[in-house]
């Protein structure tokens, strides 16, 4: 892997991340009614590491290739739409899975979580609105985005985000505290609840770039891949890592009795999974036939060894 | 208006409502993770007055006229898909609003509501799947449905659902409990929270239809009028009718404090703005040019007269 020791991955994301928050600050309303703008703020311009979008624009970059420059111009807008979309996806998700009647949780990002700063009904309602939103960014009404790339992403992100998805994992997490599930189970449970918006964000800088099939094949199996190798990671950082560097409260796992990889496999065993999984994402990365993926390389070796 | 005293609603609502809950029963899952159906299912099947799909309908057959026998076709699937995303997309607004957090109620459709059948957690993640399957119906993989119309079907619901409709205006209703509203500040939550996803249903069967943009503006008029009368008629029923015809808790606005058009304007002038909106509704209906517009009068009419 001799193309990731000179790509730069921190240039590259602080340039990407720029791009990405004043994106999403220019979809978040300034004039939602009843002060709804501030918890949507809150909720997603609170930091976050943007795993999401930047897997979106690499995967865009990767794909990208020899366009117009007006053809270029809309493609770039709809991967930074849907790149958007997805990270309004993930943050309401997590505003709706930190309340009361879920994780119970109260801290996220370093921070109050939503519900403790604005109230359980307004952090409903936020996450609600988030997800509304997420499909009015998809779908611009005076826009040179294709309509049938524009309903495309409807779909995928839909599909990523409902039963067959990630609300669907959620219900399998739900059901699922203080059993014992097998790695099957488990890697189902991942596969749907984290997994399948991060492949999803794959697939969609893909579409947007305009990728062939063939090149799409290799990218869904190495966002699968990466999909539960960051799962895999998750649970390792949930017994290793102290509150403060995670910016959430660590050890929720053991303490609530959910099935994790370290609770199944044990630590070392866990930390070599994740390992397998970082090398069958970068073969299926090779074997795409697509030239510019140094910045989809970089980010899976940063899922694997992040420290929060 | 003659025309719908020869016109059977009750016989056209019975074939529409048939369509449309076949339709729905067709989008639910019936394998969705961790019993994720069950509630689904009981959420959205459970009864209703499908007002919004048969909006849908009604609009979409005033407006269909003299296509080939295939185009037909994928129009009528576009117009019952949208019907049932439109009434998805109600259904997990019905279920987030009667949680505790919310409007704490405990009968819906004269059974218990969501929460209190399936517990907190699962109500939320109900609610949450359902706003995304609304959009996966309306994005079909293999369809005849062009993608254009799809995207534009998607964006209208986003639109209708989020901060400048459906949730904006529950926002406002949640943050007005106990405060003295004027009647323009009311119509304006009114206008958000139901009226504005009660419009889109009749946009999006006309959008589905084909309509000219002439009817176009002059159905937005009609459904912006409707829906306001909706929501005077219910603030109507909740003083004047019992819980056991109403299907749910009666006598919930002035027991919560809630600003009501029959707390602001008293019950007689109440009804009288009902039926200013009902002519102004079917003014409009009139002045659109499309002939086969009986069952959208007569859904009107029903809409003011209704006793539950």
């Amino acid at each position: 892997m001799n193309v990731t020791q000179s790509f730069d991955l921190e240039s590259w994301s602080e340039r990407a991340l720029l791009e990405i928050e004043s994106s999403l600050k220019r979809w978040i309303p300034s004039d939602a009614p009843a002060d709804l703008s501030q918890p949507m703020n809150y909720a997603v311009l609170g930091g976050g590491k943007r795993l999401r979008a930047l897997l979106v624009l690499g995967a865009f970059e990767a794909g990208i290739d020899g366009q117009s420059q007006s053809e270029y111009s809309w493609r770039r807008e709809a991967a930074l739409r849907v790149a958007s979309a997805i990270e309004l996806i993930h943050a309401y998700s997590l505003v709706h899975d930190d309340m009361p009647c879920m994780d119970n949780d109260v801290l996220r990002r370093g921070k109050p979580t939503v519900h403790v700063q604005y109230g359980e009904a307004m952090a409903l309602l936020t996450g609600d609105t988030l997800q509304a939103l997420a499909f009015e960014v998809l779908t611009p009404e005076h826009s040179s985005i294709p309509m049938d790339l524009q309903a495309q992403l409807c779909g995928l992100i839909a599909r990523a985000a409902g039963h067959k998805g990630m609300a669907g994992g959620q219900a399998i997490d739900l059901t699922s505290v203080g059993q014992r599930l097998d790695e099957h189970q488990l890697s189902f449970m991942h596969k749907l609840k984290t997994g399948a918006l991060l492949e999803a964000s794959v697939i969609a800088g893909a579409l947007c770039a305009g990728v062939s099939q063939r090149a799409m094949e290799s990218l869904k199996i190495f966002g699968g891949a990466l999909g539960l190798a960051f799962q895999v990671v998750d649970d390792i950082l949930d017994v290793t890592a102290e509150s403060a560097v995670l910016g959430k409260t660590a050890g929720k796992d053991a303490q609530t009795d959910k099935p994790t990889y370290v609770s199944l496999m044990g630590l070392d065993a866990a930390k070599h999974k994740a390992d397998v999984l970082l090398v069958q994402a970068n073969q299926a990365l090779m074997s795409s036939g697509l030239s510019q993926s140094d910045a989809l390389v970089a980010i899976a070796l940063r899922v694997v060894n992040r420290s929060y």
